[in-house]
């Protein structure tokens, strides 16, 4: 009881550490994201390929308001899990970094300049005192210059580079997989039939429960009904 | 008792997680959108119908003048459900972007972006401090550039694109029945029918107890008393 | 016990919804409308009647700084019930917004724009973490382009359209004697008539204890000794 | 003992309402305005006298600099009761809104206007969360185009107009006795010599004790020692 | 108990009445004032003179540095009580203040102007809530026009006028003893041995223990070791 | 307990002290800094070289994401420990801090003017009320004008310069290592070998579980794979 | 045990006293000053020596680093005392008001105008809610115009000026002693050894444990090791 009590003390305010140097909010802001479907990124020597699951509550629900997948700018994408107003946010957020560094410098963002300025500003809704941390994680993958990329943001607002990885619900099961079936010489074909069927795996194999997005030298392309079904 | 404790140690503030990752006080606001009376909306192939409950509490009330259903521009209607003043602030907020778009680019604004910039409004509101999330759910239709689209936003400010749906109270039994009766190829003069069925089935057929307004080529539309007894 | 505390774990904060969706700071603000005494309007075909109870606790008080009829501009006037100061900021509110509508398009505001935008007004109040609702109801009435209208706006920032209605003290009660006596063919001198004997029904006949104003194709008037005793 | 626990939970914060729609710290700012000396004014037929209880604690303290009664501009005056450094800033506050209609409508602002706007100013600190309100009420008497007025302000920012009244300390007595011996037709000088009897009745009958201001068409003027004496 | 607990409710916010209407932070301010030495004011027929008691607690410390008399300009001096550093602020607040008249009207500002300026800044702080009261009372006297003038200013903010006076520790006290020894027709020099004695009565008679400042003709100006000397 | 308790009351508002002048937030932050790996960093006579610890938690992880080492113009580097996304804006705050001096001044920042700017930005939020410390520390190393200089700057936004020192887990041991040691007249390569060597002590001699860069008279530079293990 | 509750009830805001008038988050920093190594000042007939105590906790550790020396301008430096992080921050607060008064009015700011300054910015932050005070002293030696001056600024904001004094641990102590030994005849050689020997007293007589700066006719010089060893 005692313990339940000390950290009550503790969590209760993002501008908060613990005693042993903890943020709570920050980690139940992970747990946010936890509560979601998964989505994964496999980078390849050709591209990136991204991949959301998709929770159908009804039959109504038109598949692709809910999808996590959202394009950045010609070169960039993101996947996105956890509270989805949150998400949604962040993806705002990167399409206008984005945008402005193409207006600036004329150049393309890269997978990398993106997640550090999203992170960013992630970090700042863990330090401030009247506001929450973002309840989302996001994966951008990238393909600017002839280099793919993909990384991760998490609630902390800390950044990671991966060949290979997911976030959301499962996302440590999924990553396990992932680590014994990753080649890095994967071609983009190969690394998205690898990245549905890590998140196919429990459930029937239906194209309706995934959606998928490759960016590679045209670009960023959702794959259509047929595409997916071509991958399972 | 234990259980109860807890839970009020996160859900008196709007930028707090609890520890298993959920916003308390947007579930809150979700429950207050259930006390109102229901808000249908069904997309046809040839436009959108929403139709309001009308809770008339004296006959002296004028009952335009509790209406749920509210004229966005020329092509985009909102049909709302939860607490009224709340979605009176979320209506005029759309009128704003809808006209500010209209301005700025010289083309109507179509229902998926209404939607997505009003939920962005909301999403605000459940992560900085000093507010509270609004009581408020909305269903847009839309008909723009011949494709009529039916969206829905709540109040964690996430967006969905339904076929048909409902919002406040009753909306699952209500969404049941839309799914087992609603077919993708439906007319507006179908839909319009079957969405005033499923809202008052359990009350007398009385035109005056909902409201229906129909968004196709013409434009937004509402009903009058003769058009409802004809859906009855 | 329990349901007592926990109430209070919600009700002391503007920006909190209960677990089951209420406002209970607008539930309060709603008593301090009771707590006062009642006003009433009644829309007639040629004009609208507003009258309000006069509690005069001192031969030496000047009766009508205490009225709550109050002038908005030529074709509008309102009637409050509540918290008197609250009330006063309300109708300063009303005042200038309809003086900025008047000055920017050259027409009269007309009841229903009036009654929006001071509802927004007070919605904002209730959402807002730094502030509390305001504690006090209007009726508005007015008589624009030939329509009398009767409107009320309430703590939560809610509008209502009425043929005839009452706000403050006993409105209930006054509100169902209103339901079987009022006709709407009704003059205005009739509704004056039936406006004044339900606010005074259970006192004794005195002409100072109400204040009584027409809005008709004349303009806003409010009623003298004389007139209001032939209401009597 | 629950019923002061309840009450606890309500009078701490001015944005908030007691379950049964009271402002606690507005009433307990109508105790502190009790705390203090008492002031009448009383109107006249050709005027408006003030007269304001001096509470002398030491015979080196100048009486006249714990005064209450102020003048605001040539035409009119102020007696105040309560806390009284929250009452000069109000006194101010008239001296400002005094001088800017003077300069803006080059005529005098007349004690209805002038007893408005402070009392908008006072509300306004009843409903923002970082304030309290005043602990000061005032009573303001004018003499504009041949009309004598005399009006109150209270802690809730609520004006009253009144032929005569008392504030602050003992004030309920007082306005008993004005009740009974009251008459419209009063002269000034009868008005002075019943306002300063009402406030020394039970003390000796110094002049050093009450302070007396009288505005008539000549203006505001404060009555010297004689004048005062000549009233007893 | 119960009174100790009630009043710990209402003493820990500037923003707060109690139920009786008092401000504790107000009152324990005033505590604050009576922590440290004493200071001692008394008008004289052709000026003023302030003196404050020193309390040395090392031979090290320079005198002069912990002296509680301000020069505000050629005019004015302030003698202070209470918090040094709250009561330093308020010196510089009374010299921007006097600066600022004299810049403004070419002209000297009178101690009671000076006085009721501060005054009105003081009382700012009793009720804003993001602050706290001073904790520091002071003595203005002046000399301007051929007129000295003696005020004091308290922790709420509110200002008097006085013959003669003292504030700080032991002020009671020496009140009484000036209230029986003070003459109206005192001159300057006479006042000076007045002020020099009610503060040095229970201590060795060592100059070292006050300082001693005159505002006369020839303006403000302290008394050198031996013009104290002579004064024993 | 009552220690427990004692300290609970005071740890919770980064604004506050406790009873014995100690700061719980910063100290909590400490710990912030120690449940990261450690990072090293020692200086040579001609240059100053850091190493990072890598904790690589998956083989799909690219290393270089997650490194602790950051170049912040040509003549500096940092390397971090702790809270990952907090050294990030401290990062970026050392980077513009760097950027400015240098298009101000046309001169590069020297190592002790950005320890200095950065640790005042890190002071800041120790003591402002609305934010929390930061939980993360810096060494900052630099070659400018042939001086080699090495610093850290720590969540109480203290600085220190060292001639070798470690930060993050385990720091304590390292730095008795480093102590006993360390020689002054040692080079930018044995420089590099003992740095290297205090940090994988207990690990195996894995060159992709170290980060290595200098600062010479040739500018920053991270060491590749082959450099890092000729040091091991 | 009542006595301790009572404390924790007013020493969480530095906005409050407690009800004798204390401000215990202003008494706690002093603690804070207290915590960390003593420093010295000694004024001299020609000059002012500062002498602060060095706690050297490891040998690799650069000492002039963590040195609570600073140089102010030309004429002025200051010895801090307590929290390193908020000496900083006066000290830049110092550097830069004797930088704009030397921009302002070309003349060098004297040490009484320094402390002055930085002492009302210390008061600031015990008075404003969302801050704490700042947990630091310090001494201000100046010679300017030929007078050596020597003041302190405590965390309450309060400057005092010296001929000789102490903050930081064990300041009473060295009081004692500089109280006895301290002749205002003093040159500044033998100020220097005075102020040097009470500092190192109890601790072998190592050069490195101290630094010593003299102001004089020549301006602000630090003594260096040889200096300082004849000192001792």
């Amino acid at each position: 009881m005692r313990g339940q009590d000390d950290r009550q003390a503790y969590d209760r305010g993002t501008s908060l550490f613990s005693p042993d140097g903890r943020l709570y909010q920050v980690e139940y802001a992970r747990e946010a994201v936890k509560r979601g479907g998964a989505s994964v990124g496999v980078r390849a020597t050709d591209g990136v390929v991204l991949v959301a699951e998709r929770r159908i509550r009804s039959s109504l629900l038109e598949a692709r308001s809910i999808e996590k997948l959202h394009q950045i700018d010609e070169h960039n994408g993101v996947a996105s899990a956890g509270h989805v107003a949150d998400a949604r946010q962040l993806v705002e957020e990167a399409r206008q970094t984005a945008q402005i560094e193409q207006l600036s410098y004329d150049q393309p963002i890269t997978p990398e300049q993106l997640t550090g300025e999203v992170s960013e500003h992630v970090q700042e809704y863990t330090q401030a005192g009247h506001t929450r941390p973002f309840g989302a994680a996001l994966l951008v993958g990238g393909y600017v210059d002839g280099t793919p990329q993909l990384f991760e943001t998490d609630p902390s607002g800390t950044s990671y580079e991966w060949q290979a990885t997911a976030i959301g619900g499962n996302s440590d099961e999924i990553e396990e997989t992932l680590e014994s079936e990753y080649d890095p010489e994967i071609s983009l074909d190969a690394a998205s039939s690898l990245a549905v069927s890590v998140l196919t795996e429990e459930e029937e194999d239906d194209p309706e429960t995934v959606a998928v997005a490759v960016i590679d030298d045209d670009g960023y392309r959702t794959l259509d009904r047929e595409e997916i079904e071509d991958l399972l």
